[in-house]
Protein backbone atom coordinates (compact mmCIF):
# COMPACT_ATOMS: atom_id res chain seq x y z
CA UNK A 1 0.00 0.00 0.00
CA UNK A 2 1.02 3.46 -1.00
CA UNK A 3 0.88 6.53 0.84
CA UNK A 4 -1.49 7.81 -2.07
CA UNK A 5 -4.06 5.04 -0.91
CA UNK A 6 -4.26 6.30 2.61
CA UNK A 7 -3.97 9.94 2.40
CA UNK A 8 -6.95 12.37 2.94
CA UNK A 9 -7.32 14.31 -0.48
CA UNK A 10 -10.43 16.37 0.67
CA UNK A 11 -7.12 18.58 2.72
CA UNK A 12 -6.74 22.36 2.55
CA UNK A 13 -3.78 24.85 2.02
CA UNK A 14 -2.94 28.24 3.24
CA UNK A 15 -0.77 30.73 1.82
CA UNK A 16 2.06 32.88 3.98
CA UNK A 17 0.14 36.07 3.12
CA UNK A 18 -3.01 34.78 4.19
CA UNK A 19 -4.76 36.25 7.19
CA UNK A 20 -4.56 34.62 10.44
CA UNK A 21 -8.23 35.32 10.88
CA UNK A 22 -9.63 34.17 7.90
CA UNK A 23 -7.34 30.84 8.08
CA UNK A 24 -8.70 30.23 11.53
CA UNK A 25 -12.29 30.68 10.28
CA UNK A 26 -11.05 27.69 6.90
CA UNK A 27 -9.51 25.61 10.15
CA UNK A 28 -12.27 25.70 12.23
CA UNK A 29 -14.94 25.06 8.96
CA UNK A 30 -13.18 22.10 8.14
CA UNK A 31 -11.81 20.67 11.48
CA UNK A 32 -8.25 20.92 10.70
CA UNK A 33 -5.70 21.10 13.86
CA UNK A 34 -3.41 21.83 10.82
CA UNK A 35 -2.54 22.46 7.18
CA UNK A 36 -0.13 22.38 4.86
CA UNK A 37 1.14 26.31 3.29
CA UNK A 38 1.90 26.55 -0.32
CA UNK A 39 3.17 28.88 -2.76
CA UNK A 40 1.62 30.13 -5.79
CA UNK A 41 2.06 26.86 -7.25
CA UNK A 42 0.90 25.09 -4.75
CA UNK A 43 4.57 23.66 -3.54
CA UNK A 44 5.18 22.50 0.03
CA UNK A 45 6.83 25.70 1.54
CA UNK A 46 5.44 25.62 5.11
CA UNK A 47 3.22 24.33 8.07
CA UNK A 48 0.85 25.73 10.11
CA UNK A 49 -1.02 24.22 13.35
CA UNK A 50 -4.10 25.89 15.20
CA UNK A 51 -2.18 26.32 18.41
CA UNK A 52 0.34 28.59 16.15
CA UNK A 53 -2.92 30.56 15.39
CA UNK A 54 -3.96 30.90 19.20
CA UNK A 55 -0.21 32.20 19.92
CA UNK A 56 -0.70 34.84 16.77
CA UNK A 57 -3.93 35.81 17.80
CA UNK A 58 -2.17 36.81 21.68
CA UNK A 59 0.73 37.73 19.80
CA UNK A 60 -0.86 40.10 17.70
CA UNK A 61 0.60 38.67 14.67
CA UNK A 62 -1.21 39.00 10.71
CA UNK A 63 -0.31 36.50 8.34
CA UNK A 64 0.74 33.01 8.22
CA UNK A 65 4.35 33.26 7.60
CA UNK A 66 4.58 35.79 11.17
CA UNK A 67 3.79 32.09 12.78
CA UNK A 68 4.17 29.01 10.27
CA UNK A 69 6.75 26.65 10.93
CA UNK A 70 9.25 26.07 7.35
CA UNK A 71 9.68 23.13 5.24
CA UNK A 72 13.09 21.75 6.54
CA UNK A 73 11.49 21.74 10.03
CA UNK A 74 9.11 19.77 9.30
CA UNK A 75 8.07 16.23 8.22
CA UNK A 76 6.71 15.34 4.72
CA UNK A 77 6.47 11.73 2.67
CA UNK A 78 6.13 11.87 -1.09
CA UNK A 79 2.49 10.15 -2.29
CA UNK A 80 4.57 6.95 -3.47
CA UNK A 81 6.23 6.12 -0.11
CA UNK A 82 5.00 2.68 0.74
CA UNK A 83 2.33 4.03 3.55
CA UNK A 84 4.73 2.26 5.83
CA UNK A 85 6.38 4.92 6.30
CA UNK A 86 4.19 7.45 7.18
CA UNK A 87 3.06 4.97 10.27
CA UNK A 88 6.83 5.01 11.01
CA UNK A 89 6.75 9.13 11.01
CA UNK A 90 3.98 9.38 12.61
CA UNK A 91 4.70 7.00 15.51
CA UNK A 92 8.10 8.50 15.53
CA UNK A 93 7.89 12.60 15.45
CA UNK A 94 4.64 11.94 17.34
CA UNK A 95 2.50 14.49 14.85
CA UNK A 96 -1.33 13.93 14.15
CA UNK A 97 -0.73 14.49 10.06
CA UNK A 98 1.62 14.82 8.00
CA UNK A 99 1.54 16.35 4.40
CA UNK A 100 1.74 14.58 1.34
CA UNK A 101 3.93 16.02 -1.99
CA UNK A 102 4.61 14.34 -5.49
CA UNK A 103 7.73 15.15 -7.55
CA UNK A 104 7.16 18.70 -7.94
CA UNK A 105 7.13 18.88 -4.19
CA UNK A 106 3.03 19.84 -4.66
CA UNK A 107 0.93 18.80 -2.08
CA UNK A 108 -1.14 16.36 -2.99
CA UNK A 109 -2.41 15.22 0.18
CA UNK A 110 -2.53 15.09 4.25
CA UNK A 111 -2.13 11.62 5.92
CA UNK A 112 -3.88 11.45 9.04
CA UNK A 113 -3.39 10.02 12.09
CA UNK A 114 -6.94 8.43 12.41
CA UNK A 115 -6.50 7.34 8.91
CA UNK A 116 -3.41 5.59 9.85
CA UNK A 117 -5.49 3.94 13.29
CA UNK A 118 -8.78 3.11 10.05
CA UNK A 119 -6.05 0.99 8.13
CA UNK A 120 -3.83 -0.82 10.40
CA UNK A 121 -7.21 -1.52 12.42
CA UNK A 122 -8.86 -2.98 9.59
CA UNK A 123 -6.06 -5.83 10.03
CA UNK A 124 -7.42 -6.50 13.44
CA UNK A 125 -10.69 -6.54 12.46
CA UNK A 126 -10.13 -10.17 9.98
CA UNK A 127 -12.42 -12.59 11.51
CA UNK A 128 -10.45 -15.59 12.73
CA UNK A 129 -12.98 -17.70 11.03
CA UNK A 130 -11.41 -16.20 7.93
CA UNK A 131 -7.63 -17.73 8.48
CA UNK A 132 -9.09 -21.06 9.21
CA UNK A 133 -11.40 -20.74 6.42
CA UNK A 134 -8.50 -19.92 3.86
CA UNK A 135 -6.33 -22.95 5.72
CA UNK A 136 -8.96 -25.64 5.01
CA UNK A 137 -8.92 -24.54 1.15
CA UNK A 138 -5.13 -24.93 1.35
CA UNK A 139 -5.11 -28.31 3.75
CA UNK A 140 -6.72 -30.86 0.34
CA UNK A 141 -8.47 -34.07 2.16
CA UNK A 142 -8.94 -32.33 5.32
CA UNK A 143 -13.13 -31.37 5.94
CA UNK A 144 -14.32 -28.60 8.02
CA UNK A 145 -15.31 -30.81 11.11
CA UNK A 146 -11.64 -32.65 11.06
CA UNK A 147 -10.15 -29.06 11.44
CA UNK A 148 -12.58 -28.23 13.80
CA UNK A 149 -12.01 -31.08 16.08
CA UNK A 150 -8.37 -31.10 15.55
CA UNK A 151 -8.74 -27.50 16.38
CA UNK A 152 -10.21 -28.17 20.06
CA UNK A 153 -7.86 -31.09 20.69
CA UNK A 154 -4.81 -28.66 20.58
CA UNK A 155 -6.74 -26.05 22.71
CA UNK A 156 -7.49 -28.65 25.40
CA UNK A 157 -3.88 -29.90 25.24
CA UNK A 158 -2.82 -25.78 25.55
CA UNK A 159 -4.73 -24.26 27.82
CA UNK A 160 -6.55 -27.65 29.72
CA UNK A 161 -9.70 -26.41 29.01
CA UNK A 162 -12.68 -28.63 27.89
CA UNK A 163 -13.11 -27.00 24.95
CA UNK A 164 -15.38 -28.99 21.90
CA UNK A 165 -15.37 -28.77 18.51
CA UNK A 166 -18.47 -27.00 18.14
CA UNK A 167 -17.29 -24.22 21.43
CA UNK A 168 -14.00 -23.59 18.82
CA UNK A 169 -16.15 -23.23 15.74
CA UNK A 170 -18.36 -20.83 17.52
CA UNK A 171 -15.41 -18.89 18.97
CA UNK A 172 -13.66 -18.11 16.05
CA UNK A 173 -16.59 -16.85 14.54
CA UNK A 174 -17.02 -14.12 16.98
CA UNK A 175 -13.46 -13.55 17.68
CA UNK A 176 -11.10 -10.98 15.54
CA UNK A 177 -7.22 -11.69 14.54
CA UNK A 178 -6.93 -8.67 17.32
CA UNK A 179 -8.56 -10.24 20.20
CA UNK A 180 -7.15 -13.74 18.82
CA UNK A 181 -3.49 -12.31 19.07
CA UNK A 182 -4.10 -10.29 22.18
CA UNK A 183 -5.65 -13.74 23.93
CA UNK A 184 -2.40 -16.03 23.04
CA UNK A 185 0.03 -13.46 23.52
CA UNK A 186 1.23 -12.38 20.29
CA UNK A 187 1.49 -12.78 16.73
CA UNK A 188 3.66 -15.55 16.98
CA UNK A 189 2.20 -17.63 19.33
CA UNK A 190 -0.71 -17.37 17.67
CA UNK A 191 0.65 -18.90 14.59
CA UNK A 192 2.21 -21.53 16.39
CA UNK A 193 -0.93 -22.32 17.86
CA UNK A 194 -2.30 -22.67 13.84
CA UNK A 195 0.70 -25.20 12.89
CA UNK A 196 -0.09 -27.01 15.74
CA UNK A 197 -3.52 -27.38 14.61
CA UNK A 198 -1.79 -28.10 10.68
CA UNK A 199 0.42 -30.60 12.20
CA UNK A 200 -2.34 -32.18 14.14
CA UNK A 201 -4.33 -32.64 11.13
CA UNK A 202 -2.14 -33.86 8.67
CA UNK A 203 -0.93 -36.24 11.20
CA UNK A 204 -4.73 -37.56 11.26
CA UNK A 205 -4.77 -37.34 7.61
CA UNK A 206 -2.37 -39.64 6.90
CA UNK A 207 -3.44 -42.15 9.59
CA UNK A 208 -6.14 -42.29 7.87
CA UNK A 209 -4.89 -43.00 4.88
CA UNK A 210 -2.68 -45.77 5.77
CA UNK A 211 -5.83 -47.99 7.33
CA UNK B 1 -4.36 -4.78 26.43
CA UNK B 2 -6.28 -2.44 27.89
CA UNK B 3 -6.68 2.10 27.38
CA UNK B 4 -4.81 2.02 30.56
CA UNK B 5 -1.57 0.76 28.80
CA UNK B 6 -1.84 2.75 25.63
CA UNK B 7 -2.53 6.04 26.92
CA UNK B 8 -0.90 9.52 28.02
CA UNK B 9 -0.63 9.71 31.77
CA UNK B 10 1.54 13.18 30.86
CA UNK B 11 -1.85 14.86 29.70
CA UNK B 12 -3.41 18.51 30.48
CA UNK B 13 -6.52 19.28 32.54
CA UNK B 14 -8.27 22.89 32.38
CA UNK B 15 -11.41 24.13 34.48
CA UNK B 16 -14.45 25.77 33.21
CA UNK B 17 -13.69 29.51 34.40
CA UNK B 18 -10.28 29.08 33.46
CA UNK B 19 -9.51 31.74 31.21
CA UNK B 20 -8.74 31.33 27.44
CA UNK B 21 -5.44 33.21 27.03
CA UNK B 22 -4.07 31.11 30.00
CA UNK B 23 -5.79 27.84 28.35
CA UNK B 24 -3.76 28.32 25.24
CA UNK B 25 -0.21 29.59 26.36
CA UNK B 26 -0.49 25.92 28.15
CA UNK B 27 -1.98 24.02 25.01
CA UNK B 28 1.08 25.82 23.68
CA UNK B 29 3.62 24.55 25.91
CA UNK B 30 2.65 20.98 25.84
CA UNK B 31 1.56 21.00 22.46
CA UNK B 32 -1.55 19.39 23.02
CA UNK B 33 -4.87 20.68 20.76
CA UNK B 34 -7.18 19.01 22.60
CA UNK B 35 -7.85 19.02 26.70
CA UNK B 36 -10.32 17.59 28.60
CA UNK B 37 -12.22 20.06 30.72
CA UNK B 38 -12.61 18.78 34.64
CA UNK B 39 -14.54 19.91 37.57
CA UNK B 40 -13.01 20.44 41.02
CA UNK B 41 -12.76 16.89 41.69
CA UNK B 42 -10.96 16.11 38.21
CA UNK B 43 -14.50 14.39 36.82
CA UNK B 44 -14.62 15.03 33.35
CA UNK B 45 -17.23 17.68 32.13
CA UNK B 46 -16.25 18.87 28.89
CA UNK B 47 -13.52 19.03 26.07
CA UNK B 48 -11.70 21.99 24.13
CA UNK B 49 -10.16 22.00 21.04
CA UNK B 50 -7.33 24.32 19.92
CA UNK B 51 -9.91 25.42 17.26
CA UNK B 52 -12.64 26.59 19.63
CA UNK B 53 -9.66 28.52 21.24
CA UNK B 54 -9.07 30.79 17.86
CA UNK B 55 -12.88 30.72 17.63
CA UNK B 56 -13.57 31.73 21.34
CA UNK B 57 -10.02 34.83 20.87
CA UNK B 58 -12.26 36.01 17.37
CA UNK B 59 -15.77 35.97 19.01
CA UNK B 60 -14.15 37.87 22.23
CA UNK B 61 -15.10 34.75 24.52
CA UNK B 62 -13.01 34.65 27.78
CA UNK B 63 -13.76 31.23 29.12
CA UNK B 64 -13.21 28.03 28.59
CA UNK B 65 -16.82 27.57 29.47
CA UNK B 66 -17.80 29.95 26.82
CA UNK B 67 -16.57 27.55 24.03
CA UNK B 68 -16.24 23.74 25.11
CA UNK B 69 -18.14 20.47 24.33
CA UNK B 70 -19.97 19.18 26.79
CA UNK B 71 -19.37 15.51 28.06
CA UNK B 72 -22.49 14.02 25.62
CA UNK B 73 -21.04 15.30 22.96
CA UNK B 74 -17.82 13.36 23.01
CA UNK B 75 -16.36 10.15 22.76
CA UNK B 76 -14.28 8.82 25.97
CA UNK B 77 -13.45 5.37 27.18
CA UNK B 78 -12.78 3.45 30.38
CA UNK B 79 -9.27 3.00 31.56
CA UNK B 80 -9.87 -0.73 31.62
CA UNK B 81 -11.40 -0.94 28.42
CA UNK B 82 -10.41 -2.94 26.00
CA UNK B 83 -7.33 -0.93 23.59
CA UNK B 84 -9.29 -1.99 20.63
CA UNK B 85 -12.56 -0.11 21.90
CA UNK B 86 -10.00 3.17 22.31
CA UNK B 87 -8.89 1.97 18.37
CA UNK B 88 -12.14 2.05 17.01
CA UNK B 89 -13.94 4.83 18.35
CA UNK B 90 -10.71 6.90 17.34
CA UNK B 91 -11.00 5.71 13.18
CA UNK B 92 -15.10 5.78 13.42
CA UNK B 93 -15.36 9.23 14.88
CA UNK B 94 -12.03 10.39 13.45
CA UNK B 95 -10.98 12.28 16.36
CA UNK B 96 -6.99 12.54 17.39
CA UNK B 97 -7.61 12.22 20.83
CA UNK B 98 -9.81 10.22 23.35
CA UNK B 99 -10.11 10.94 26.97
CA UNK B 100 -10.12 8.57 29.44
CA UNK B 101 -11.83 8.07 32.81
CA UNK B 102 -11.81 5.48 35.79
CA UNK B 103 -15.08 4.63 37.44
CA UNK B 104 -15.97 7.86 39.69
CA UNK B 105 -15.60 9.83 35.94
CA UNK B 106 -12.18 11.19 37.02
CA UNK B 107 -10.13 11.60 34.01
CA UNK B 108 -6.85 9.40 34.01
CA UNK B 109 -5.49 9.87 30.81
CA UNK B 110 -5.88 10.87 26.70
CA UNK B 111 -5.64 8.43 24.10
CA UNK B 112 -4.00 9.70 20.71
CA UNK B 113 -4.25 8.80 17.87
CA UNK B 114 -0.34 8.47 17.16
CA UNK B 115 -0.04 6.01 20.44
CA UNK B 116 -2.25 4.10 19.14
CA UNK B 117 -0.39 4.21 15.49
CA UNK B 118 2.73 3.17 17.76
CA UNK B 119 0.94 0.16 19.09
CA UNK B 120 -0.60 -0.98 16.36
CA UNK B 121 2.57 -0.58 14.07
CA UNK B 122 4.30 -2.26 16.29
CA UNK B 123 2.36 -5.78 15.47
CA UNK B 124 3.59 -4.90 11.83
CA UNK B 125 7.42 -4.78 12.57
CA UNK B 126 7.69 -8.12 13.87
CA UNK B 127 10.18 -9.73 12.04
CA UNK B 128 8.46 -12.57 9.54
CA UNK B 129 12.07 -14.58 10.82
CA UNK B 130 10.62 -14.54 14.17
CA UNK B 131 7.09 -15.97 12.84
CA UNK B 132 10.04 -18.88 11.56
CA UNK B 133 11.51 -19.60 14.42
CA UNK B 134 8.62 -20.28 16.42
CA UNK B 135 7.25 -22.51 13.68
CA UNK B 136 10.81 -24.20 13.83
CA UNK B 137 10.16 -24.98 17.34
CA UNK B 138 6.79 -26.16 17.67
CA UNK B 139 7.48 -28.97 14.65
CA UNK B 140 9.33 -31.45 16.59
CA UNK B 141 12.27 -33.40 14.53
CA UNK B 142 11.83 -30.71 11.40
CA UNK B 143 15.31 -28.71 10.85
CA UNK B 144 15.87 -24.83 9.82
CA UNK B 145 17.52 -26.01 6.82
CA UNK B 146 14.50 -28.11 6.22
CA UNK B 147 11.90 -25.93 6.92
CA UNK B 148 13.68 -23.18 4.91
CA UNK B 149 13.89 -25.70 1.98
CA UNK B 150 10.38 -26.38 2.06
CA UNK B 151 9.36 -22.35 2.02
CA UNK B 152 11.49 -22.36 -1.10
CA UNK B 153 9.79 -24.90 -2.64
CA UNK B 154 6.58 -23.52 -1.91
CA UNK B 155 7.72 -20.09 -2.43
CA UNK B 156 8.78 -21.42 -6.46
CA UNK B 157 5.58 -23.81 -6.69
CA UNK B 158 3.15 -20.24 -5.83
CA UNK B 159 5.30 -17.68 -7.85
CA UNK B 160 7.04 -19.76 -10.88
CA UNK B 161 10.09 -17.59 -9.85
CA UNK B 162 13.73 -19.24 -8.35
CA UNK B 163 14.55 -19.07 -4.91
CA UNK B 164 17.01 -20.74 -3.01
CA UNK B 165 16.65 -21.64 0.66
CA UNK B 166 19.47 -19.19 0.86
CA UNK B 167 17.69 -16.91 -0.71
CA UNK B 168 14.27 -17.65 1.35
CA UNK B 169 16.47 -16.93 4.70
CA UNK B 170 17.89 -13.91 3.50
CA UNK B 171 14.47 -12.38 2.46
CA UNK B 172 12.71 -13.54 5.73
CA UNK B 173 15.56 -12.08 7.81
CA UNK B 174 15.09 -8.61 6.23
CA UNK B 175 11.04 -8.54 5.87
CA UNK B 176 8.56 -7.26 8.55
CA UNK B 177 4.85 -9.11 8.95
CA UNK B 178 3.32 -5.52 7.70
CA UNK B 179 5.58 -5.74 4.45
CA UNK B 180 4.77 -9.75 4.22
CA UNK B 181 1.30 -9.20 3.90
CA UNK B 182 1.12 -6.61 2.13
CA UNK B 183 3.66 -8.47 -0.66
CA UNK B 184 1.17 -11.43 -0.13
CA UNK B 185 -2.26 -9.61 -0.54
CA UNK B 186 -3.24 -10.18 2.53
CA UNK B 187 -3.55 -12.23 6.35
CA UNK B 188 -4.97 -14.93 5.01
CA UNK B 189 -2.72 -15.52 2.17
CA UNK B 190 0.04 -14.94 3.76
CA UNK B 191 -0.89 -17.40 6.59
CA UNK B 192 -2.10 -20.13 4.02
CA UNK B 193 1.42 -19.91 2.31
CA UNK B 194 2.41 -20.80 5.76
CA UNK B 195 0.21 -23.29 6.22
CA UNK B 196 1.56 -24.44 3.15
CA UNK B 197 4.70 -24.71 4.12
CA UNK B 198 3.89 -26.72 7.39
CA UNK B 199 2.21 -29.47 5.25
CA UNK B 200 4.60 -30.25 3.16
CA UNK B 201 7.69 -29.81 6.05
CA UNK B 202 5.37 -32.76 7.63
CA UNK B 203 4.85 -34.50 4.61
CA UNK B 204 8.41 -34.63 4.01
CA UNK B 205 8.98 -35.68 7.45
CA UNK B 206 6.65 -38.54 7.80
CA UNK B 207 8.06 -39.60 4.10
CA UNK B 208 11.75 -39.44 5.86
CA UNK B 209 10.41 -41.77 8.97
CA UNK B 210 9.01 -44.39 6.84
CA UNK B 211 11.92 -45.07 4.82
Amino acid sequence: MLVNEMMDKDFIVVSPDDDLIDVSILMEKKLRFTTPVVDEKKKLIGWITSLDVTRGFREGKKKVKDVMYAKEDIVHVQKDDPARLAVMEASKYKVFNIPVINDEDVVVGVVRAFDIVKTLSSLYEVKVYKIFEAMNEELKGVSWDELMEASAIVTRRRTGKRVTAQDYEKRIKNSTFGEAIWATGGLEKFFVGLIAIGELVIARKVAKARK
